[in-house]
């Protein structure tokens, strides 16, 4: 469960950015100082030269050769889209789709979501290359295992510092899982994880924005590149993650080694995995799991008095939102997402649309939530009673959320997540045999097949 | 003047980029249970749905009409080689080029390596727009203020940190320099600068290794495409750069917001540029600098009995090397550094060749160099004797090396080191024409004439 520290925080900032931006943008052409300007003319002249001079230097070649790989576009697969690009944009722009609805996988040691950075670049390498399925998967499994254990290495701390764990240790797990897909060897291999190694990417108070989805995209694209620059020869320093001056050391003042070895090769951080059922912040999903079930027993909304929510101190305070405007704030309102539980028997992407979270029959219900604070509640558990028009108390105890590692979803459940997310862009019989694909993955001589699938 | 000082290190690490890189290049494919093997199988598929779901989202159409900018490549001019690639590609590459020799310019203040990230940038995308040279040093002078503002914000507890603060600062100051050259509004500005924040790049780990100079690179181009992002509409934090899980709180314990603020718009950090005469670390280069004196005062190397160098303990500590086997080595020997003043008079790129380092006569010079601490010599300073073997002493003193803001190289030192470096490549009488067009970049109507002049 993520937490609520920071460390060393300034709150009172001036508004720097704003104050930046507004300069760079209104500041008047050549508004300074024939001094100043003389200075521009040679720091540009006295870089120009140090660029011509080292343009044929080996650092350079081996990067050239390795961007010249993403040529000619277009290579690889948008998935739901029609368009195609360079592998490295797609691994990019795969990665910020993946994790634009916040519905995707969590490591909940950790709360990476591994599956954006790392499938997002395995992916788009392997339709270029033509892998099979079964090397996409071993790809997967030990690049989710490289970004969750360096996770576990430096987690909880480097999260309360505020990166977004997901983009930060991301561009590793891309770069070791592009790495074994390229099949280079263990020197190659702490190459690229070298050269990923510098590039973090994620800040927490990007949450909210187009951003924090840009993460995962970017952690992707900049492991498949470490790849790629590293198959052709480029160099980093081979112990760039533990260093004093590495990343571990550098993002992080807790960094627990053990996390990396232990067991290694032995036990899989993928199967810590988890996915969500519904499409919001995970402390809402017990309260929204009870509702569907009262549904289920036969509860129905317009027999509904009142709903006695009990729950957690942590669920009012980060989802305790009682009128949500729109869909984005319905994912902070556990009062919409019980309501949703009760309408619709579920809470995916489209009961956090604006026009249901305004819909007059889910704002009454959600108005009947009664929410109370008790702290014996876990916060993974909810406590939920119906109290109906004719006097009835129906009455459900979640100690564990679907979705949990203790309940996870069914892989019918997965199903009919996937053709809720899919149908309406690609059809439902075109999403049946996508899904097809994907259960046989392993099996799949050439991933491509697949990819092929995902385009409408 | 950089500092040794390290927060919290471990210097016992495992090795822990190894030990991965092994486990991801040599563990068996499908080297695990049937359990951990569905799990990979379940996890994927539930990105692609995510993936699939969110591909009509608006932050999937901004991401990708800004990657569409890159195409068709090739677009831009690749400094001194006949190679084009695409804008985002030619910022990288350009950005390595450049500081590969570690031979470009330093703001002084922080150490920053200003132009790298924020020219490599601007140039690439200049080209390609078609842009005068009016509104590229605009924008240089522009993305150099925010990311040496920025550096000084945070430095020197960033720096000791561990980040290599050209990369961590400079896709801030390319971000900068790119919207003010597509002439976005303060708003697209800040949304440039805040996709740019979440970006830090570099690690002082991978100095010596092909890493440090792909930070600079790194950091263009995200800055390039944090600026192609915010103008197609991809949102950020506008406090991303200041707020507690911003980028200046995450990446240092110190920031000094007035250092933006003051002054903005007045005095301009570009005024603080330096540019370096020789081609190594910058302590050596005041006994380089003495002994080029010596030389020019007519001094021999074959009259030399002895030179007696005094210089402050931190000289020796950093490139104390006595006998350096290559070139590299070379850089961090003051002892190569004073046989190369004496021997040519200069100490470029090509007097750090290995086979200058090892040259008899060079090897025999640097022999005769005793050097000795004198810590009431400052850092920036060096006392130089020459014994010669008639007996005569010739001395000189350096308080301050040309390079320094103290004393600047002038236009025709520049002018000279830029012949050094791309007279190789482009041959002399071009490399006169690029000069040219530098110092009138000013008044041209369109940056491309220039760009043209530095492909051979």
């Amino acid at each position: 469960m993520a937490r609520n520290t920071q460390v060393a925080a300034d709150h009172n900032a001036p508004p720097v950015t704003r104050i930046l931006a507004e300069y760079v943008a209104g500041h008047a052409s050549r508004g300074w100082s024939d001094a100043v300007d003389n200075e521009a003319h040679r720091t540009f002249l006295n870089w120009l030269g140090c660029a011509v001079g080292a343009a044929r230097h080996e650092a350079v070649d081996a990067a050239l050769a390795a961007v010249q790989v993403l040529q000619p576009a277009p290579q690889a697969t948008l998935l739901g889209r029609t368009e195609k690009v360079d592998i490295a944009s797609a691994a990019l722009l795969n990665g910020i789709s993946s994790h634009t609805f916040d519905f995707d996988d969590t490591h909940l040691k950790t709360i990476i979501h591994p599956a954006g950075p790392v499938a997002s670049a395995v992916l788009a390498l392997a339709e270029h290359t033509g892998a099979s399925g079964r090397a996409v998967l071993d790809a997967l499994v030990l690049g989710i295992d490289v970004a969750c254990r360096l996770g576990n290495t430096v987690y909880p701390d480097h999260y309360d510092r505020g990166w977004h764990i997901t983009g930060t240790t991301g561009m590793l797990g891309a770069a070791a899982g592009c790495a074994r897909l390229l099949g280079l060897d263990a020197d190659r291999t702490a190459m690229a994880l070298g050269i990923a190694a510098s590039q973090p990417i994620g800040l927490r108070e990007q949450f909210g924005t187009m951003t924090k989805p840009f993460h995962p995209g970017g952690a992707a694209r900049a492991g498949l590149m470490a790849a790629l620059m590293a198959q052709h020869g480029y160099t980093a320093s081979p112990r760039a993650i533990e260093a004093p001056r590495g990343w571990a050391q550098v993002v992080s003042t807790k960094y627990a080694w053990n996390e990396v070895t232990d067991e290694l090769g032995e036990r899989f951080e993928i199967s810590f995995n988890s996915y969500k059922p519904f499409a919001c912040g995970i402390v809402i999903h017990p309260s929204i799991d009870a509702c569907v079930q009262l549904r289920e027993r036969g509860v129905q909304p317009g027999q509904i008095e009142r709903i006695e929510l009990k729950v957690h101190s942590l669920v009012l305070e980060l989802t305790g939102k009682k009128e949500p405007a729109d869909g984005l704030q319905g994912k902070f309102s556990v009062y919409h997402g019980c309501a949703a539980g009760l309408v619709f028997g579920r809470a995916a992407e489209e009961e956090f649309a604006d026009d249901i979270v305004n819909r007059p029959d889910v704002v009454a219900l959600r108005r009947k939530v009664v929410a109370t604070v008790d702290d014996r509640i876990d916060e993974a558990s909810a406590d939920v009673t119906a109290v109906l028009m004719d006097g009835r108390r129906e009455h459900v105890f979640v100690e564990h959320a679907i979705g949990s590692l203790q309940r996870p979803m069914s892989d019918a459940d997965l199903e009919r997540k996937f053709h809720g997310l899919s149908d309406g862009i690609l059809g439902a019989e075109r999403t049946s045999e996508l899904l097809a694909a994907c259960w046989s993955l392993g099996k799949a001589a050439d991933v491509r097949a697949l990819t092929r699938l995902a385009r409408p």
